[in-house]
């Protein structure tokens, strides 16, 4: 298995530094839960606040938990203090609400104006305001990787499949797409096919550009023999990575088959999965092969 | 009327330079049609070569014409040289064929193994090899804006509308986008909404993508207000413009609109549209603006 054990104890050692109560406030996904019981296998004390709306109250309730409602930062902050909760991370997605699901209080509104600036900005600059709002607080905000480095995809070949010469060299050109537009804030993943860049991911999200090339491959409009073409990821350069990692899953796998890809290269140690091993046993059914790539070694050639 | 006016002396002086009778290689769309009539209106004969399964006929048989199959490389030369043409463009779209539309011939077969390695390459790169073939057998091919360049989109604020200071900003973000994709051979649009990257064009073209942020928007992921946001439309620098420009057309304009777009953004000549003064009266209509944007001063900033 070349997935990290997960209870290795070097893993543990760079992972624990307790920090006391960690408050895990949970978007939607699996990522919380995950990270919910990374940590507390470690034996540090959890508690989770599920963003109503979005957590699936099937993970949060499974844990001591709150309720908060986007926008009401006032009774966030007043609840971390019941808690006595000093660290934080901020995990799972959040698309953005519709306003029902919005309740602005006093705290919020006082800070409405930068609080618009950021979001103008989009959901990196969201979050990432919000981070460092509580650092200003005094509080601790860490990455989700950070507190449960299982999540992490790791380096190297991963499953039983290995990439080619020509997978080698498509995520090579995946991988320099990536940097080109990481000064623009975009491009958070690609798919590169015979050796041309067939489709780039912005504001769609991974499964939609997968599905698109599934379309274009239906279509006859991309030539290329089955199993052929690589769906690469890897963070944007000066992401701020304790709010937001990219990430991939089962689904992910499944969306790259269906789109006739002959594999994924992520970055190894900057891209997370709720389970990575999961993902690589199913990537190793679906004929795929799984590469974390070193972040070392550039993609310039 | 900011189109640049047909029938101007100076369009003339520049695109005449008479080669005797001008071979027009006809792909789908209508192109073809407004380069051959833009040619004979200057008074240049004209002959159409009509790509089977691609071309319209109804505006194939309006002039005097061939039909050709794809990859009948010997037969295509043959009628060059009955012809007596020695000058040709290649105009209109050529999506990946259907087998059936195509007929590898002895002179096709030779080339096969050059051609199977340009092809490999993309669309632009199987074009761009075979113009080079054909320079190399003594003919020349020029670029459909050279020969009419009544289809260029020309710089300047080009419609009833206008940018505003944002979406200066955002004209300004999509050219560095497509800046930076460029010499990854890529991104010959994108679409910038609320100061973010939201859409980049790969192989689905321009059309698709539009579909895909007017998607994005009905679903509530884009917030922004109606009318706002740029499709910006560039050739990729090294772009072989001999074969190859980035085009637009009403129809782009109807799909921007129904993307909830502010306007387009196009390099003024460096972007061509079959009819350029009807595609700024659908603007005009629809409320959009249409920019043609200066090549020489950078999009750094």
């Amino acid at each position: 298995m070349s997935v990290r054990d997960r209870d290795s104890g070097k893993i543990e050692a760079v992972a624990s530094g307790d920090g006391g109560l960690l408050t895990i406030l949970c978007g939607g996904g699996a990522f919380p839960g995950a990270v919910a019981e990374a940590v507390q296998r470690r034996g540090r004390r959890v508690v989770l606040f599920g963003i109503r709306g979005f957590a699936e109250p099937a993970i949060v309730e499974r844990y001591p938990h709150e309720w908060v409602y986007l926008g009401a930062a006032g009774r966030f902050l007043k609840l971390l203090r019941q808690h006595g909760s000093r660290e934080l991370v901020l995990v799972g997605s959040v698309h953005r609400p519709r306003l029902t699901e919005i309740r602005i209080d006093w705290t919020t509104l006082r800070e409405l104006r930068r609080y618009l600036q950021a979001e103008r900005r989009g959901d990196d600059h969201l979050l990432s305001f919000f981070a460092t709002e509580l650092e200003r607080a005094g509080y601790r905000v860490r990455g989700a990787h950070e507190v449960a480095p299982e999540i992490l995809m790791p380096a190297g070949v991963l499953g039983r499949h290995r990439p080619g010469p020509a997978e080698e060299g498509e995520i090579r050109l995946g991988r320099q797409t990536i940097a080109a537009l990481g000064p623009l804030d975009v491009g958070q993943s690609a798919v590169v096919v015979g050796g041309r860049v067939v489709a780039i991911e912005a504001a769609e999200g991974t499964a939609a550009m997968l599905e698109r090339v599934a379309g274009l491959r239906a279509s006859g409009r991309l030539h290329a023999g089955r199993r052929a073409g690589v769906l690469v990821k890897a963070p944007k350069a000066g992401q701020d990575r304790r709010i937001d990692l990219p990430a991939i899953g089962a689904e992910t796998v499944r969306q790259a088959a269906a789109a006739g890809l002959a594999g994924i290269a992520v970055e190894g140690g900057g891209v997370i999965a709720a389970d990575p091993q999961g993902l690589v046993r199913a990537a190793d059914e679906a004929g795929l092969f799984v590469l974390g790539f070193e972040p070392g070694a550039g993609p310039k050639s």
